[in-house]
């Protein structure tokens, strides 16, 4: 299994904390050793770092906590392998880009039998079942819309559509960005917070680090933070119900809307 | 004006010696401070370091430099924009999956009026007109060929075609990947050298730094660099011819294709 970690703001913010927790599950407090990847967004576009080595242990991870790269929109991801090779192109998150923006995915959870599912103009380069249904995800927006639809609403539902569609297959959290929305779906499970004004002090699950947000925010600022489990010990967050999915735009959960199995999970192999 | 550098090798080598040079140029020795890229394959996938800042300045470039990836195939870039804006989604090299791999896609010059050309499939992230020329150009291919040809020289083929096609639009310098080959296309100014047995010393031009490569190689190592100027003063370089275009597998120069220009120049706009 793998860990999720999406921050989605109304202004550029730091990752670094939460990036910090969720690099330590990678190899050090977690058995997440099977490589890591980051996701910025700036604007319609994204830049990924990937790593197919243990975040506790990579140079890449230990750059990125150590130099603040700012954001709207990030989803990193860390993996611990069940299904594929540890390689590079296993490596969460994935980036494929649609209608002239980036469309970043990764995934937690098995989806079972999905890559006997036919492929449309979207073809994984990796053999992850992930990206094989990150590749028919986008498919499916593709064949619905011919642009970036203009209501949003329409959007977010497709997502839900078709991610209970493929959520037959097995368990099917993620996390999907567009360079406006990150859309969050809990299958098993999935938990946020939206740190806004008054901001308090905030202490990682994980490590003996803790950071007042009233230091280092305006009182305008809003970031939501969605992640696997909880990353912090004094604050609230709400967990997601299975079969769901979060919208975030400028900091706010702007919509949560249904998205249930659609028919009867298929059993594991035997 | 930007400058390219590709490496191409039977075995997984440094790009650091190389790079360094290239980070130089942009914004020490060189004026290019408009952000830099440096791709790396692994396989089919590649992952790609993005900063729309000065490379000589920039913190991942002084990570790269530091931290070696060995990879068989690299496409690096350093920008000095002549047209849109510096950001991220206009930083080369550009990427885009087809066929289940990933291509990656540097250019050196200004394809002027290409922006009124219908793309298919592919669309572009930034408002670059390089990127727009990296659209058209996998457009084509895609229409050309249902899957990844398996005769080799017809893929070279319709590259070298194509982008005859499309220098009409101006200066059109430029480095392909696609994780088996580097395709480098000389419209006015490109240089290569092959690195093999015996190996000697290399001095950079730019900075004082020289490297033995008997040191770092063994016997059957063969690395091929492409690059917009010669990067060393003691190695002899092979001057591309304008109009044509190299082919490198496993560190040989496999092919040199005709490329030329089909039909005049477009006239600049006034």
């Amino acid at each position: 299994m793998c860990e999720l970690l999406g921050m989605e703001c109304n202004v550029p913010t730091d990752i670094v904390f939460s990036f910090t927790a969720l690099a330590t599950r990678g190899g050090r407090t977690g058995p997440h050793t099977d490589g890591f990847g980051l996701a910025f967004y700036e604007g319609k576009a994204a830049r990924v770092f990937l790593d197919p080595n243990a975040a506790a242990h990579s140079p890449i991870a230990e750059f990125l906590r150590k130099h603040s790269i700012k954001t709207e929109l990030a989803i990193a991801h860390i993996r611990r392998r069940t299904r594929g090779q540890v390689t590079l192109a296993n490596t969460h998150p994935f980036l494929r880009e649609l209608w002239g923006r980036a469309w970043v995915f990764a995934h937690n959870g098995t989806v079972r039998g999905i890559k006997q599912r036919t492929l449309g103009r979207f073809v994984p380069i990796g053999d992850t079942d992930s990206e094989h249904a990150f590749c028919l995800m986008l498919e499916a927006l593709r064949t619905s819309f011919r642009d970036y639809p203009t209501k949003r609403s329409d959007l977010r539902e497709a997502i839900a559509e078709v991610a209970s569609e493929l959520s037959v297959h097995g368990t099917f959290n993620f996390l999907l960005g567009d360079g406006r929305a990150l859309y969050a779906r809990t299958d098993t499970k999935l938990a946020h917070i939206v740190r806004k004004a008054p901001f308090g002090k905030a202490t990682l699950a994980d490590e003996e680090v803790s950071v007042d947000f009233a230091e280092v925010t305006t009182p305008r600022d809003r970031v939501a933070v969605v992640a696997t489990r909880p990353l912090t010990v004094d604050e609230t967050w709400t967990l997601g119900e299975p079969g769901s999915m979060w919208v975030f735009e400028e900091g706010r959960c702007v919509s949560t809307l249904a998205s249930p199995v659609r028919g009867p999970r298929r059993k594991p192999h035997p």
